[in-house]
């Protein structure tokens, strides 16, 4: 048997599948073993991708080479913008997407890729050479042979499903557990945890008043994740929202009494941010209804996720709690919401690479790193598929800073800070958020993944011709004038003071509100000189220009930090010869063992005068 | 919770989906319990549907106004009418289907159906009032009342999986056994036995070889298995077809000290037409090479059914093996074969209504009852369905006999003779196959299914005025002569002598070889009597004519069988008090309660002697 891989990629989830297409891409062969080749990228819980710096990151990875943000294209039943509202650095694409289609396009496309064999069966066991992982062994007793083995095991690690006060096996509903690998990597020196997380009900759509609720329809003019040409929507499905109530409230608080969060049978931390209906009464006892979407889990079924509503409570809780919500009095259930709970590993013990410290040769990425969201998993599976495969080719680490990428951000503070509860992404996690933008991360990151041999030169050539372009029209903005006896009606529908004179186009554009294309269609010189450039460049150029003065700020702080950010540490610094340093920054280096010096500085319980005592010891 | 239904249908399998269907476009409220909502209808085995007898089934399902003929359709990516050289009895039509797009059709038409509820769960017991069926208990802790309970658990029921050495337990591979229900069902009495069936490895499509291996398109001109208006296929794709050699025998040879069913580890016993390539190479010793078909798992993906090599020989040997068939010297296996031990029920237990004799309102269909494939699963489930929803309602029920239905074979052979081995359709089986042809499923069945309110108008519309056209063109043929001139020509291709003057049509339709199309274009007064009925009408008219010695020789048998058929035995007879009954007869009696004569003489042990004493005490 072909057993003898590059790398081995354990688990088809949206870790597991970036990690093998990122890996084979480069050029490694690659098995990508998984427990169930129909259930590949399977989405867990909610039917949408992106979101709030969710959304950036599945352009970075698209950006970088990665294929989620390809397939959500493919499989979207809806595109919105959130956050259009606010400034720049909030905007955040997502998408509602069909779940089947998103699974058969994923399988696909890793079908399609060149490198990657397909092993259907559970990994049960590593195999290790001289403190090196060099292979896996599986439920049906194969032994596969490789130089890395990656896991991404997700929630499925002696996976426990809670409902009320029943609770049994399963890595998510339908689906059995992975046992064997937390115990083997316990009695290795790995320090495990235990997470939770939840899912709401999935009902009949049929069986829904959606005359009851409002209806979100998708954007008018819907926009795309990925750089590359795939199409945009022409139609879409709408959601809907609607509210609990306080008769809802109190019919869920009957249940109370046999919750396994509440009573104390779930012991792993649940995600803060995405918490249970229960939770939400509890912890906000003083709103008397709390919002809920109402999501179709693709373009025909009538599957319908009730997100807002994850509940690990007594279906029949469930069930006559959610009859009072407005819409739902006769809806069907198709199954109970139900709580997880899994075994992670503190991602403390993983390198920057997401090899662990441990164990060389084993990477671990996704869920088991005690991260929750479908975006951080893929992001992570990304990275360790890189750099498992330059590592195995004697290459230099591919790594991204703060200041380039959520990912960067992801994969830092995890590494350096760990978590305590399921770890997901905000754009407050970014110092520089208004340079990781949605609109820029191809800018940011294809020439560098282009160099490393992952994007491909068309996309590079998409980049760079847009960035000539975006230059093109800031030019041509600092060129053109624009005549008062056109714009000023325009500006007056701003309450924007009048122009005296003609003034150079790109004055006018920092005033608030004003807008390129419609400034354009007042000027009929800027008219001429920018209608041939296509709207996301028109788009990121008018950002650049109207948000200027923080772009720059930001990269000026983001500099200066960057050169504390690349002081290396030694590897074989004793910190506890250091005798200044605090016990607990004793204690906190010795146990992360940083890289760098801006590394140290994120660590929780280093305080800015441990980072002078290391300044000094490294001569600076 | 809405935890009270007409009939709950335990599995979504074939015979699941068809039950649920049913029963609900009669009218009942259904509820259709199954373990994992995203594997409806999942194939578990080979990628097609229909063959010898089984495209039978699914022609006649489709009459009676069952869905699987039309998710066939739907999904086909390749159609062959079988045994075209044949006499019609024989000709069985068989598609290929895309795996994804089956199973994804086959929900879309159950979420149309109104009626229909979903539970995604396990059910683990039954729910008993007074010796009645009355619901289920689920895994969850829920539980559903109903009136009737259709269980269709196939392969499911203590489900233990055999690679080599290896065995675990799985209800399929990648999904979980189901526990709990064969106790309980054996501590209410039932008997229960121990099956075995099994399933080639997987590979990869890119890793093989085409150029060595015969190609096996569709056919040229593809029909289709629905009597609707389903469409026709306008692409296929083909099948490829290859050969073990005793290279890979000898291979094979070396895994028999591990084989699970040479070593005694499997005690289920397996179906004796579907045998695994290592009994194919022991039992038939004499042969140096076996017969392989290639058969791709959909319409892109790269995922290949080896059809033929079924094993449960440990991977590594699969594997080795393998690579010694010509075109699969670099096959890349994405699953090993495996073999699944499961529990089935004798259905010698079971009416025929597939009600159970020791329960009321609990129903068996599909694999439970030791059938095997797909389309015998359907069939049961279907019946099953239309079954408990007469029963509920107090009408009669709905039995199909031996001479109208493949359907009535089948539930007939089950109750009557049981089964010791997994029991399969063959034209063989049906002592009336010329009556139970493919062509004719609509005619013989459509208008019964109309009266119970299954099949709809529009379907006993189109066979109505199918049945006319044929009559008209049988007339046509009675009526109109054809010219010495015109034919001659085309008898010569033939070697059939040549016309002295002008006769009836229809006399030289008789003759071998010649068809009604053909001799259309020879004749211009036959061509302008035919030429505007349907291509589906012409064959079946070409059919009876042809066949209408056959057909009424068998009609007459099948008629004076029926006068003994339907004679019905009493329910309380006590055969042991029928003193020149043998002893055997007896015993066997007593054990199946056979309800008509008809039923009594196809008892295994039965002698006609036997049946003459039973003539005699009915007073005949
Ligand atoms: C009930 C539930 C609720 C959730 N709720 C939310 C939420 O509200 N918000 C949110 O952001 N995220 C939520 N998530 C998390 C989200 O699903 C995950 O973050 C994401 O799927 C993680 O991706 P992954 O690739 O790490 O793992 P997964 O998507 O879990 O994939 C793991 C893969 O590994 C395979 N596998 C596991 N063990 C083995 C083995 N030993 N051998 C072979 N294959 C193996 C599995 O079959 C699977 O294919 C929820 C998940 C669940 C289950
Ligand atoms: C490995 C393998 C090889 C096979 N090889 C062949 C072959 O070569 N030729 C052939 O003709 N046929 C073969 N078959 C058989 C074929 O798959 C079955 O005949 C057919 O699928 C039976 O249909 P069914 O509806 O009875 O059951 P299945 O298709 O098995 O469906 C059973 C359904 O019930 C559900 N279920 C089971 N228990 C419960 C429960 N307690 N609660 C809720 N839901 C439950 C399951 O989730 C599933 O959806 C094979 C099957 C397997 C597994």
């Amino acid at each position: 048997m072909n057993n003898s891989y590059d790398i081995i990629v354990v688990g088809a989830g949206h870790a597991g599948c970036e990690a093998a297409a990122a890996a084979a891409n480069l050029g490694s062969k690659v098995l990508l073993i998984t427990m169930n080749l129909n259930a590949i990228a399977q989405m867990s819980c909610n039917p949408a991708m992106g979101g709030v710096a969710k959304g950036q990151i599945v352009r970075e990875i698209d950006a970088l080479g990665g294929y989620s943000g390809i397939v959500s294209d493919k499989s979207a039943i809806q595109f919105k913008m959130l956050n259009k509202s606010k400034g720049p650095a909030m905007w955040s694409p997502r998408t509602q997407n069909d779940r089947m289609v998103f699974s058969n396009e994923w399988r696909m496309m890793l079908e399609q890729t060149e490198n990657v064999d397909f092993w259907q069966d559970m990994v049960v066991e590593l195999i290790l050479e001289g403190g090196k992982c060099v292979g896996v062994k599986t439920q049906i007793g194969v032994e596969f042979k490789a130089k890395s083995v990656i896991l991404t095991n997700g929630t499925f690690l002696n996976g426990l499903i809670h409902i009320g006060e029943k609770q049994f096996g399963g890595g998510r509903a339908g689906d059995r557990p992975s046992i064997g690998l937390t115990e083997q990597l316990v009695s290795l020196g790995f320090e495990s945890g235990r997470m939770k997380t939840g899912t709401p009900p999935r009902v009949d759509g049929r069986s829904l008043d959606y005359s009851k609720m409002e209806e979100q329809p998708g954007d008018d003019k819907p926009s795309k994740f990925s750089f590359s040409n795939t199409s945009i929507l022409t139609k879409q499905r709408s959601c809907h929202i609607t509210y609990t109530n306080d008769d809802v409230h109190d019919i869920l608080r009957t249940g109370f009494e046999k919750s396994p969060m509440f009573q104390g049978r779930i012991q792993g931390l649940g995600p803060r941010y995405c918490p249970s209906i229960e939770d939400k009464i509890v912890r906000f006892s003083e709103r008397n209804r709390h919002q809920l979407f109402i999501e179709p889990e693709g373009w025909e079924t009538c599957e319908i996720y009730v997100n807002g509503f994850s509940t690990s409570l007594p279906e029949d809780v469930q069930y006559k709690a959610m009859h009072l919500i407005p819409g739902f009095e006769k809806a069907k259930m198709f199954r109970p919401g139900y709580a997880i709970e899994y075994d992670f590993f503190q991602p403390t013990q993983l390198n920057i690479t997401l090899e662990t410290k441990g164990v060389e040769g084993l990477y671990f990425a996704g869920q088991i790193n005690g991260t929750t969201g479908y975006e951080e998993a893929a992001g992570q599976g990304l990275m360790a598929g890189i750099n498992a495969h330059l590592k195995i080719n004697n290459e230099e680490p591919f790594i991204l800073k703060r200041n380039e990428a959520y990912i960067g951000v992801l994969l830092d503070d995890l590494i350096t800070k760990g978590t305590t509860e399921p770890y997901r992404m905000f754009t407050s996690r970014a110092e520089y958020r208004i340079l990781l933008r949605q609109d820029n991360a191809d800018i940011r990151l294809t020439e560098r993944s282009f160099n490393l041999g992952l994007a491909s030169k068309d996309r590079l050539d998409k980049v760079l011709s847009k960035q000539s372009d975006i230059e093109s029209v800031i030019k041509s903005f600092e060129r053109t004038s624009v005549d008062p006896k056109e714009v000023n009606e325009y500006l007056s529908t701003y309450s924007s003071s009048p122009l005296k004179q003609k003034v150079k186009a790109s004055s006018v554009l920092t005033r608030p509100n004003v807008k390129i294309t419609e400034l354009m269609s007042y000027s009929e010189d800027l008219n001429n000189s920018l209608n041939s450039f296509s709207e996301e460049v028109i788009e990121s150029a008018e950002i650049l220009m109207k948000y200027d003065g923080y772009i720059s700020r930001e990269k000026d702080v983001a500099d200066k930090m960057m050169r504390l950010e690349n002081i290396k540490l030694h590897d074989n610094i004793d910190f506890s010869k250091l005798s200044s340093l605090s016990a607990e920054a004793v204690e906190k280096l010795n146990k992360v063992k940083p890289n760098t010096l801006g590394q140290a500085s994120r660590i929780s319980g280093i305080s800015a005068s441990d980072i002078s005592v290391l300044m000094v010891h490294m001569g600076r």
